[in-house]
């Protein structure tokens, strides 16, 4: 098992990454007071709710469950208030603890719900698909959808311990273990070259879902978001560089509805399109455009996007949170391994970017 | 005008209070991005909005306003949602500030849709009632109901800068006046005896509405609660005091149905509970109790409650946020203007105390 720190003063936490790993004795210390809220989906909690809940009652504390529908488009009020019900209904005061066990979407609601209840409660992260170990699990951004646009309701909410136990992905589908993929491709694009050759050499044994490989790049993934989020927790300048390929991949997700593509799969192609960009500003060489579609495609992940109305597509796109008054930002890469936050970009190249890689 | 800082380190602001206050210039420094939601209802809009709308565009900003019905039972996630689509209908994004123009609820809401779009943007409050201008412009508590319970979800956001005008207290309702001055009162109790003397030498002017006194009042009140707030901002110890008949009072609401009684009315009734209990357990002379009782009678509060079954009333004391590992904390008086924070209480004269104050 490996320990990673996430740095963020009085709200420093570890991430524990490794296989079967001991939840009793792991979590012991991070949870307060005697109530425990299990958040999950009806597709994780048939797998692994048992055995947390029995490892956290042999604790001596008392557990309750909330099992959401799985999937992207469950992320939004009406559900985020079940968690709400379930919570007051169980009788739960502001001294207790919600615990996440899915992926991405359950911890965003789960860390959302900890952030307001009572305005604010214990929260610990288990989770259980390579995007959510690699993507949410660092960071403390919580959420949920609007109609109108992702992620546009939320807090930052820093989880009191991450448990990544990669024994959890052999349960994963093929699918979402290649979404998770793209995240980790994204670090080693944005900002760490060395790691985009270990990758490059690694590709096949982690898509053949090889443990110790697999809690690597979980490693490196993590330990890579840790040091941005330390410096720029509240995302004031460095932290956007993780939104490499998101607004574009936001335009796609949005344009094709929630959970129809993977958050993966679009940020996969919204990579391509802001290397693609970055090609035309002369920043990378068409070399560096096609070593970025290679590593993406080795992962089993889709290159080009269905083909959206232009207009369309940027309206999304201005919808993105990276707007600031009213002007888009973009990350783009000046090199493979590193990625700049830039409004310095041409509107025509961009929307070339954009038209090339559609279907 | 008087000027009153709310030490909080960095996220410092000041409470201007005076009377025919001039918004363009005084929020002009603290109006970030170029975008401002205001959110008001609709009896107070008619009166004020458009001189704020006009004021701020004079500042070269964007308006939008979002108008919501008025009172405490549309303090729900529903009626949240709606300042959500509004901000995302009127296209805002992560840079813009909103503003409540409104009472509590307003402001609440306000500052809880502001705490949470896009996980946070700034907010600016001008409390429109003596309640507002006393409790909820200091202190950074936002939030909505649940049907389960008061102020169950919510987030601490803290404003940019408060406008609290005497002016707008003149369309103000007798009996909302009323129930601002009861939480002015519970400053006196629970910290402060000089001032409960001020007030009992003060009270018929204030009911009056001499804006020289009403002035005065909402400073020794503010600048009260932003000493304990700046001394405990999440409420982990000191600042639970500030909830001195709450306990007794959120049952009241509760049972009542929100919006049936004000809440000033239901703390004021909850004040006399705190002091009779505190009187049952030999802390308060029985002088002190009717000391209590007087005040709140001559700003023209109820001294008692409806019959409410006794089992009602518990359960709904036990749903109260200052239940801490299921144990109820109550605040008590150890003598008039010194309140204290105690799990130590008889539970049979408490259930005397609030079976006396009934009617």
């Amino acid at each position: 098992m490996q320990t990673l720190y996430v740095e963020l003063g009085e709200r420093r936490y570890p991430i524990f990454i490794g296989s079967d790993l001991n939840p009793q004795s792991l979590l012991a210390p991070y949870i307060h007071g005697q109530q425990v809220m299990i958040v999950s989906n009806e597709t994780v909690a048939p797998l692994y709710l048992e055995h947390y809940q029995q490892s956290i009652q042999a604790l001596g504390k008392t557990v309750a469950t909330c099992i959401l529908p799985d999937g992207e488009k469950y992320k939004n009020s009406e559900h985020l208030n079940l968690i709400f019900d379930a919570l007051l209904q169980a009788g739960f005061n502001r001294d207790c603890t919600v615990l996440a066990l899915g992926g991405g979407v359950i911890g965003d609601m789960a860390g959302f719900a900890s952030a307001c209840f009572q305005r604010g409660v214990y929260f610990i992260q288990v989770p259980t698909t390579l995007l959510s170990q690699v993507d949410s699990s660092v960071g403390g951004k919580t959420g949920i959808n609007h109609p109108l646009g992702k992620n546009m309701i939320g807090a930052f909410q820093q989880p009191q311990v991450v448990l990544a136990d990669m024994s959890q992905l052999d349960t994963l589908p093929d699918r979402e273990l290649s979404a998770g993929l793209s995240e980790v491709i994204k670090y080693a694009l944005l900002g760490d070259s060395d790691f985009l050759v270990w990758l490059e050499q690694n590709m096949d044994g982690l898509v053949q879902r090889d443990a110790h490989l697999l809690a690597e790049a979980v490693y490196r993934s993590c330990a890579h978001k840790a040091r941005i989020v330390a410096n720029d927790e509240k995302e004031q300048g460095e932290r956007a560089l993780l939104n490499l390929g998101h607004t574009f991949g936001h335009a796609i997700e949005s344009y094709l509805g929630y959970g129809e593509w993977l958050h993966g799969e679009a940020v996969a192609v919204g990579m391509i399109m802001a290397a693609d960009l970055s090609h035309r500003m002369g920043w990378l060489s068409a070399d560096d455009v096609q070593r970025t579609k290679n590593i993406i495609l080795r992962a089993n992940l889709p290159a080009v996007c269905p083909k959206i109305p232009l207009d369309q597509f940027l309206s999304y796109m201005s919808h993105d949170k990276k707007v600031l008054n009213g002007q888009l930002r973009l990350v783009l890469m000046k090199q493979l391994g590193k990625a700049v936050i830039t409004k310095e970009f041409d509107v025509e190249l961009m929307k070339q970017a954009i038209l090339a890689n559609q279907r």
